[in-house]
């Protein structure tokens, strides 16, 4: 057993807390499987005093994180702060500019920064790693990178937001509303107070740019994940796609559409068929669908302090081991910059809900606006009429490309009789 | 992009082609991702003049494996062969003496001389790699040495061997008893001529070996794999478990029971909220329970040419890497050789299947044999008798010492209503 890894910690919230935790409960197991023992030397958090049930007085403290990186004592900077910006990017660039291997969670700095942090650590021949970043526990960053690296890949997708995960499942099992499900999350701490970054999908946008950049050798773009939440989802969606053998899902995919990229998060139809069908409450998933090994599904936990833990361990050992190559599987100068497929590339089937004045004639309408955008139907459904006079139509589409539904969504929510603007939800294919 | 990684390659298989084939397809892709080329010099097989359907003339021949080892031209050997010994082993031990990196996908060669392979690995500080030889193209060697690493873990298990579970869906599908699947199964080469490998639950047994000294620091411990494998499973087992919310799944489990190695290949009742139950087919998927992670599933594509050749191609790219520690992730002297942990260990739910005569009197037998054995019965099912006046008795236990099933068991079948061999399957615990 040779020298240590020692560590600066930055951020010591639920899931530096859990880091601290691991180390220790862990120890002995992480030196002989490291071949060397992993050890934090040095911290810093914005609150020295608060009671986090960890011991920290053996470590060193700093107030300004970005005086770990230069500490002679560090090796490796683990950043869990969080923010696109601010302290985490300054700490990042201040600890591969020294040359330092870099381990972050932060999803929503790797998302807008991917490309630069690459770069210096390229620079400064020092792994950059962030398992934790995507998925929590799963080690699906090393499943893509390493795992399926000898593949073409033709599309990324998964449930990447467990609050999102936790809601519809509540929704679909309780028959609840989505508005008393985010409450009651948000009392039992499972939704953030202001959840927005997870119930409009911008975390699951995070994590898929990353996985973007990984299956595809694309540079990290963010701005073009087209992105929805599930706010409009009603349990009427749930259980109209139940009762045509769906699940709803937030989804986030990535794909390449001829020699263009597309990347969206949106709640969609999964067939029961299908692995992420049986993905449920705060669990996430990943698929992966390789032009040799074909379809592979990793699944786990997606956060919390234990899980992610875990992952920022992993890249510790990795690092210890002398294992860690290309941040984004390739040399950031080899990574592209794909166009943005909009949705005139797309096709697939699509669920529509309406809402409509429940009186005769609005169906003729509808279905006129679907024939005028050139869109058949597979199936029409009108559940019982709500007691305000509005009626629900919820309808799937045989396969169609996704511009013409678009304009069809557009007719229809000028119909006079639409109440409430039309819900679309895509259908992902059996076969992904 | 600096030098070729040259390889020497060992049988041309379906699997050995498939390797070629895929380092044709995706050279540039794996160019990119490796940081170098790949690129095979030299292949040996039994046959020169077969037609593989891929181009070898632009490879130099051997027809002696163990001499691709010693080609200048040569800096990795990936052996195809196959076999626990012979001129497998005999190549490995050459490759490694000449401190060459060796890549396989040889389960029963790694089941029975792992350890020893690791240790000549080691001695010579070259890589020693094999994804291929369990699960297929799922990463899951590399998601135990690596990606759950940090990790103390209290059991791995999982679907390792598709043929028999591609055997047990038909069963179950299309009402099927056992033998009329497996002579389908051999008609369209889903099943070897010889099954007896793959049946009798040999071939998950190897694998089980590896996942488990992977993810316990164990030594490959083939010997001790108590194995059974699926030919006892009749269609009346599979409706009566689908009756009771279960399905019928061949599981390799490896688990600690204290400082004691439990490691079992049995038919076994998953819970149909497993996620092992929704594994069908010839799919693999392997759960892996860790302290800090929780539970990580990972699914895919357990056989065949195409997803094979990804998880070879996956080593070679770590190899090019230059990411390639220890074979069982911890050197191979770290490795312990745990005591065994015999019946008497365990505790769980049952399932037993007896065969008795059609008479009164025999219930109150099977019942007090229960109760002699302290063995508490959840429920029991007499289904419709057969025409030969013999009738089944399906019963599930409670939570029982699994020693005292046994002896109920062996009470059971010296009755002399006993027609058949009682057949007893573990119930898989929901949390694993």
């Amino acid at each position: 057993m040779s020298t240590p890894l020692r560590i600066g910690l930055a951020g010591l919230g639920t899931v530096g807390a859990g880091v601290v935790k691991l180390l220790d409960t862990n120890a002995d197991l992480i030196t002989r499987r490291a071949g060397r023992p992993i050890s934090i030397t040095a911290v810093s958090a914005r609150d020295r005093h608060r009671e986090r049930g960890v011991d920290l007085a053996r470590f060193a403290w700093e107030d300004d994180a970005t005086a770990l990186a230069a500490r002679d004592d560090v090796d490796v900077v683990v950043e869990l702060v969080g923010g696109a910006d601010g302290p985490a990017l300054t700490l990042a660039r201040a600890c591969l500019q020294l040359a330092k291997p870099f381990v972050t969670a932060n999803k929503a700095m790797l998302a807008h920064h991917g490309l630069l942090l690459a770069e210096l650590a390229e620079a400064a021949s020092v792994p950059l790693k962030f398992e934790a970043a995507v998925a929590g526990g799963i080690p699906v960053i090393k499943g893509l990178r390493e795992g399926a690296a000898a593949n073409a890949l033709s599309s990324v997708y998964g449930i990447l937001n467990g609050t999102c995960n936790y809601i519809l499942t509540r929704m679909e099992k309780e028959g609840l509303e989505f508005g008393d499900v985010l409450a009651d999350a948000q009392a039992c701490g499972y939704a953030e107070a202001d959840p927005s970054f997870d119930i409009d999908g911008v975390d699951a946008a995070h994590k898929l740019s990353i996985l973007a950049s990984l299956a595809f050798g694309a540079r990290p773009d963010f701005a073009h994940v087209e992105t929805h939440g599930i706010r409009d989802i009603r349990l009427a969606d749930i259980r109209q796609a139940a009762a045509l053998g769906f699940k709803v899902r937030l989804v986030g995919l990535a794909a390449l559409v001829g020699d263009r990229l597309v990347q969206r998060v949106h709640p969609s139809l999964v067939p029961l068929g299908h692995p992420l069908a049986a993905v449920e409450g705060p669990l996430n998933a990943v698929v992966a669908e390789g032009n040799f090994v074909g379809r592979l599904l990793f699944m786990g936990r997606g956060a919390g302090e234990g899980p992610t833990a875990s992952a920022v361990a992993a890249d510790l050992i990795d690092i210890a081991r002398g294992e860690a190559g290309p941040a984004f599987a390739m040399p950031a100068m080899a990574l592209r910059g794909f166009a943005n497929a909009g949705p005139e590339a797309r096709t697939g089937r699509a669920y529509i809900r309406l809402t409509v004045e429940d009186r005769p004639g609005v169906l003729a309408e509808i279905t006129a606006a679907l024939r005028d955008a050139g869109v058949s139907i597979e199936s029409l459904i009108q559940p019982a009429s709500a007691p305000d006079g509005t009626a629900l139509v919820v309808m799937l589409t045989h396969e169609s490309p996704e511009q013409a539904v678009r304009r069809a969504l557009d007719s229809m929510a000028a119909l006079a009789s639409s109440t409430a603007a039309p819900l679309f939800m895509p259908i992902l294919a059996q076969d992904g």
